[in-house]
């Protein structure tokens, strides 16, 4: 008894923080949601003149649509997230410096006493057709023409422990892990911390490098169809992705080798749990065989992501197949 | 004037230290040089009883095959060595936990009152015509083939500032990087900071996965051509790498995010000077089109590349084109 | 006009977030408040038996009481509290160790492969008239008598951006700071995040070594007495402390070294604002005459104080004098 | 049979480096030794006009007395050190700011796109009598006497595994610790990793704050007097300081959590060792007890010092006594 349903929020309903916020709609596992994102500047930088500092307000920074109730969700269950499809909304995209924020620049945590770098602003020309995202430099007559891989900075549920956290911080409720690995064909798999889950989705990327180097990515609003599902009664210690071919847990902390452990070390476990390896065997497997691609080192966290190919873990399936489950599902509203 | 040049080691002329040690031969730019590299245990954990710890004798680790000594190699140089074939010279290979070292792991300096994780060996079938190492469980059945992927973790020069340094270490110098990135059709390129440069070679793997999170990888003695060259008059300030389509600049360093910020910061800056982009467009590019695989996450500084598809840079090659001379060259000897 | 107010929380009124949480009570700048606070477990472990992890249930750890409105505190404004007295309740107070929690240990995000270290329970007992807290080791007949030096570990006020925060996390709104320089005699400052600024006040320490290194202090439930005030149209970035001869900035924050870089970013910010000094004759005495003690070194961000004698700034007063009125005002209550 | 030794290099006897240095003398267990270091810009910098990335020459910085062999001294033992004075050579010493070094800004490795703080130079006039160096502003007429707190920032041994290192760089063999603490009537400890120890000092500072935020401390050549002795056939891991109050274990690494941990694991592994608690109570003990002072936060390694006061471990004595017999030893030089 599958739904479809569309949502495309009023400015006034975008959210700034992952937690106990009043939902937007609810949702039956099952259900296939089609949804409208707007980019992380709530659409107002648009052009060079439009310096973020300056036209943005914090904290309106990073809205998220949502969060959305799902019935049926409770704490120790797990939130199956299936991306159907991730399709920037415009022909533009917008990226730019911001000051003290990003990898190559001190910032209000690695603070040092040098002021900021420029602040700048680039634009991209989206070509949906040619799958192109036009990379254009401001001081010469240099382009270039970057495929587009659109992805989610941004999705997560409420957070344990009564909390409610900003959207720009990932951790262990998903948030802004900005990685380039979260795009369509992808499941990803949330802990349940409160009835409902209220899940939330933004900050679509048109493409965006390892890393994050500079804080800002090919930054578009986004039609997305996902489809959602509940696993009762398994847990997830971590936000985990499952494509076609891979396996992958994420972490988000820092210092960076803390992402890097969280992300492998529920890798290992995860691995164990599903090979019946143990702990030492899946280690070595895992090292041998594994990927780490880099989510963004500029958040307030950071994120790291570990990734096994499936192929190498025997008949392993993970959360009893629900991932071709939803992409079945999913098949019609591509 | 290409000279070919063989060099089998003995055990008393493994070196343990990128430093002024005394070279083992001279070459000339345009060389090529057949080499022999032991593993990292010196050959000698052949086998599950073979513990590492027992077996080996700190400080007696990580030998490395050289130093060469390259006429006319003087600092403020660029080395090239240009990795033409690495092939495993056994039909077995071997990877361990090792006491207190590893990602998954409390370590030497990442000091905690736990005991260590248990001590094991995992030894791998080397199937050099099906291009597969064979993963076999300790306590279990599971088996698992995976591609070859020969590589170096460990490739250098002698340090500036006097400095001699454990072959374990990764540093400005090259040594332990322990990036998969480091294969065969790959040159790489050192400053040098010693007449002569003093390169040295070693630590095979048959394959490795990224950020080597156990701490070992499948641990191999390699046959390996190089050619050798110098463009002078230029320096590099960091290791870097160019294969047929990327560029890579590297960064090693502790925390993690720091191996990042200097793998990232040399790519910045490599093309802007190569594009004519001034710094803050080149970061722009550079932060939508880049990857940043991960080398190691487990030695005594960590090791981060920073990537870009030459195809995004226009016209642009790197010194002057000598990855594909070099390439040439080391044709025949494939 | 100012009053004096008593408050013991029962134990439904504690709080473990700050956050947008309804007030206990309302008070006025220049009011005195004599709060009675619980450990950080409770006060559900009194014994050897009373393991942790057993008799806690998360996220019902490190309760504080409050929050306290104050009436016409906005947003930009800060909120001084001057700490009267800070004393022990009862006459024992407990530590313990907690699995995958402290400094010495993998943690939830230093996450390794290692089993934690043994859960154990010290009890001290306090003698108020001696000023001293006994240790007794657990597994020898080794005492020693350590010197009572009470103070909160967690004193803070709602953050902004819509944010509610575990109380275990010390951040740019105070909270889990533990350092052992908020002792009585002391004001604290906060930059207030929302109206009525909604601070609290918990975990009471008998004493603390620097750094918190098991992760769990000498926790006792306290009286303490405290003065309220706010400083109209002045931030605070970060919490600052005052005493009656040093200035103090704090930071928290992962790694160690970004507390560290906060703290004395707003101690060089802070003491060129008092002297007149420019940036970099302020870093340059500050890195001559500061110190920069420990806070922790085990919460979820750590934590570091810097600090500077008063007698070096020259006449500099900060806010206006606030530290000496309200010692002034507080006497009556010691 | 204790012998009276004077040394006073020639600019050329300096070394750069801790490593397998020709000695510039030997010495014997139980000899006194009076020794000139020069400042760590090899005394050049004296002037505002004298900026030190004009007037130094990389690597010729932070020059060290020594090395001096230790009859005697083998792998395994412990050098000991007791500093008995420690005495400012002239009347003026220099502190700078140097581009892209200390801790707020960024660095070769903290690396950012930034240009660097403005490079600037202090004179600091040294008033032995009065006990004070006298801080003046360069851009306001502001100055303060701040007390004279003589220390070495650099001491210690060549390191073992071949290696040689830069002296400016602090870890398990000492080396440019930056630590207060290592002031006049403290005894230093250090393993021995090579025959004769070859142990060397330098790097003077008139006083210098927790951390040394600006890289660069109050630097100033010095006339030190210091008693060697041995102990045999026992090792030390880190270097170790003890006060006639104190026991003070030290680590140097990165992130500065490392430098911390390997700090208390240390702390925490010696009082077990000299009290028979074991390692839990010992950790319980040294986390309630314990100081952390900051040792530097700028060089290539960070510094962390675990401290304790002698008065709460019983009748422990380390290293059987040997701080008091050469405190007498030293009495009669001071």
């Amino acid at each position: 008894m599958s739904e479809y349903i569309e949502f495309n929020p009023t400015p006034e309903q975008l959210a700034y923080t992952f937690g106990p916020n009043p939902p937007v709609a609810k949702v039956r596992p099952g259900d296939v949601l089609k949804i409208r994102t707007e980019d992380c500047f709530g659409g107002v930088v648009r052009g060079f003149g439009d310096l973020p500092s300056q036209v943005c307000r914090f904290p309106y920074l990073n809205p998220v649509t949502g969060p959305f109730f799902v019935e049926g969700a409770e704490p120790g269950d797990t939130l199956a997230l299936h991306f159907v499809s991730i399709t920037p909304a415009r022909d533009w995209a917008v990226s730019s410096t911001f000051p003290h924020f990003g990898a190559l620049t001190s910032t209000s945590h690695t603070a040092t006493l040098q002021p900021p770098l420029e602040e700048r602003v680039w634009v991209y020309d989206i070509d949906l057709a040619a799958g192109v995202a036009r990379y254009s430099a401001r001081n010469s007559d240099f382009t270039v023409d970057l495929p587009l891989d659109p992805m989610h900075g941004t999705v997560g549920v409420a957070p344990g422990a009564f909390e409610a956290r900003m959207t720009i911080t990932p951790d262990a409720h998903g948030g802004n892990m900005d990685t380039p690995e979260l795009r369509a064909g992808v499941t990803a798999y949330f802990g349940v911390n409160v009835e409902g889950a209220l899940f939330a989705v933004g900050d679509g990327h048109a493409r965006q490098g390892q890393g994050e180097v500079s804080g800002v990515a090919v930054e578009a609003a986004m039609e997305t169809v996902l489809v959602v599902d509940l696993i009762k009664g398994v847990g997830t210690p971590w936000p985990r992705l499952e494509s076609d071919t891979h396996l992958m847990a994420t972490g988000s902390a820092r210092p960076l080798e803390d992402a890097f452990r969280i992300s492998q070390h529920d890798l290992v476990t995860w691995v164990s749990e599903l090979t019946g390896l143990d702990l030492l065997d899946s280690l070595q497997l895992v090292s041998q065989a594994g990927e780490a691609p880099v989510g963004n080192v500029c958040d307030t966290n950071y994120t790291m992501v570990a990734k096994v190919a499936k192929a190498y873990l025997g008949r392993a399936g993970a959360y009893d197949g629900v991932h071709h489950r939803l992409k079945a599902l999913g098949a019609a509203y591509r």
